[in-house]
Parts: structure tokens; sequence; C-alpha cells
């Protein structure tokens, strides 16, 4: 065993273990985590609800989603791409926000005839391409918004300190069974009043037969 | 350093480094990957051809593919799923095999009404669903082939030897990028006159942004 050289990089990592394994709340203290694709969907701002289904119009809800106060709205939209292709029945999810934006996965796009899409960061919609959104009562030209949103898990300040990470970390999330595939880039969202939860694009969620396993892990 | 722990498992690892280290050949000889995305499509077996394109009828070649002797054909069929949702344009790939298989991503299959098809290496059809696939001469019930391809690197020896694996052995595959994604369950397929090539599926490209990064490592 002397003769052994360990790198640097190597002898740290032993030590993060060692130090994380001494300092880590009891595994009865891990969150529950859910783990979700997020199909296809707008956003809408007040003023683009106002033209899109009427003056001073409300979004219903259709379902509740897994954070508090967020749902699927009963109302969709057509998207209209590029080249003239559309994507009807476009799920609009509430409350309203203060930028409208739309949220596809690459194959939405290509279908669309979009080249490319940005991957972002929900609401971090600077210099992305735009489309056409029509609704029952008007149409909207949106300069910008359509993007691929980056995996992302949502953490409040209890998850935080028990994965060690803080807003805009990198995890990684390891999914296992036959299609077995690691997310090396899933951006930590904090907020205080969300529930430990994972959102990866239908894209993502086929790539590693989401729907197939139970085997999950979310590392830092 | 006397008070680290080192488990018999990173004693492992080390050694494994060091050894594989030593006597790898130089990195001068890393065989060249490409990676691929392949979209959805066909193989036919003699008879499924003849009824669909005629008695006799051959495949004509449209692109010559990255492996020696296979093609995308100017031949396409109409794919009709279980709730009469169909894919029309379906690609076939030639040659003729011994036995008629579809290759769908998850995508596919969803849109077509499939709500589970299995995980498969190319080949291993055993109990996987059936379709009707339409040609300009004929119908066929497929009764079975309907598979989604499981992510796989085609290699020769040269290239098992450079990275110690044989047939059927399972690599990891890192693409980088904005998407950064580890395919953990990546099988070797041996073949001699084969080139050094992975085949991942559109869910799986699109997932990791594959047009988006020269970020790629194929790993033991």
């Amino acid at each position: 065993m002397a003769a052994v050289t360990i790198t640097r990089e190597e002898v740290e990592q032993l030590v993060r273990r060692i130090v994380r394994e001494r300092t880590r709340p009891s595994a009865s203290a891990l969150p529950t985590l859910l783990v979700e694709a997020s199909a296809r969907h707008a956003h809408l701002c007040r003023a683009d609800m106002d033209t899109l289904f009427g003056e001073g119009s409300e979004l219903t809800v259709f379902k509740d989603l897994y954070q508090p106060g967020n749902f699927a709205a009963k109302e969709t939209l057509t998207l209209i791409g590029p080249r003239s292709r559309l994507i009807s029945n476009l799920r609009i999810l509430g409350p309203l926000r203060k930028e409208s934006q739309v949220e596809l996965a690459f194959t939405d796009a290509i279908s669309l005839g979009f080249n490319d899409i940005p991957i972002r960061i929900s609401g971090d919609t600077e210099g992305t391409p735009g489309c056409l959104l029509m609704g029952p009562k008007g149409v909207v030209e949106l300069k910008q918004g359509l993007i691929r949103a980056a995996i992302h898990v949502h953490m409040n300040p209890a998850g935080a300190e028990y994965f060690g990470v803080k807003h805009k970390d990198v995890m990684r999330l390891r999914v296992g069974g036959a299609a077995g595939v690691t997310f090396d880039r899933v951006t930590v969202r904090m907020d205080p009043t969300v529930r430990l939860n994972v959102h990866m694009d239908t894209d993502e969620a086929n790539a590693c037969g989401l729907h197939y396993t139970k085997e999950i892990e979310l590392m830092k």
C-alpha cells in the first residue's frame, strides 16, 4: 500500500466524504424528493392574458401542482412557430407572472421549426427567440421568452442545509434502471416556500425512462 | 493524513487507475469516436419487404451511414399504432435483416398511443409489442418488434482492447455542456467490421443537447 500515490483531489474527496458523514443529519432527516417531468407550457403576464383571453380575465384551476399556489390552468393556447407550424392546446401554468414565457423541450422546438432554443433557468429570457401566441380573444407577438428550461431542483433552506448547497449551485441527479442516466447540471433554485422537487422536461424524462424507475438519487 | 480511512473500494479504484495508466496505449491510439442520434426507423426482413414494396423489390440507397454497408433507404413506411394514430415517412434502414424491427424514441411511442415500449438491444424483440406497417404495395401486421433501442456503442476488437471492455459490457458516456448528462448504461456491441460509434435515440440526444456540445467522453 505504501507505493500507492494519492492525488490532492482524491485526498480532498476523502476528507469531504468523512466530514460530510460526521456532520450530516441522520438519514431520517432526508427530505422527500419528487422528480417530475414538465411538459411544454406557457406562463403569461397580465397584459398578454388580457389580449389573449379578454380584459380582466383570470386563469382557472385545472389541476394543482406540487408547488404550493401553482396550478395547471384550464386555459390553453396555440403557439405558432417560425415556419407557420403550430402546437395547439399548449397548457398555461398559473398564477400569472411578470413576464410571459414558453417552455419547450427540444423535440417540441424542432417540430415547430426552431433550429435552436437556448437552455435557460425560468425567468432568464433576455435575448431568447419569440413566437406568436393565439388565444380565443386575440394574438400576442412574444418578442422573446421561448426557452428550454434547464433541469432544476426547487429547494427550501432546510433542504439546502441537508445537501450543503446554496441558490444556483449545480447538483447531480442519478436516475437508475434500464436507461440509467445522470443529469450532471441540476441547478438549485432556493425559495423558502417550496417543496423539494426536481423538474426536468419531457426529453429528459423520456431519455432516462423516468416512468420506469424508482432508483433516484440527488447528489451534491 | 494518517487518520484518513480509505475504503476497500477506494483502494481498488486507485489501483485500477494506476494499472490503467501504466498499461494503456499512448493517447494517440485513442480511436475516433462518433456519437450519433438515430431518429426513429424500421428494419425489414425479406418477406415483409415483398409484402410492403412488391415481390423481389430491393431497398435503394438514400444515404450511406457511418457503419460500412449500412444505409438509409429512399423507401419509407407508414406506421399505425394501437389507437389508429400514425407516423408517416418512417425511414427504413438497409440492408434487409432476418427479422423486421421498429426503433422508436419514447416520445414517438407516446405520440402513437403506446403507454410503454421496452428498452432492448437491437434484435432482441421477443415479447415486444407489434404494430401495423403500411407500404405502397401492402400492409404487414408486425406481431412483435417495436422497441426503444438501448443506447449502445459499436466497437471493433481494437477499440475493445483500448477501453478494456468486451461484448455486452456496460460503459458510461459523458456529454458536457449546458445540459450535461452522463449515460450510465451504454452497452458494448462488438463486431470486427464496425467503426467506433455511439448510437442514442432522439430523446437522449435532445436531453443532452448533443448538437450543442463537443465535450464527449466514453468511459469504462
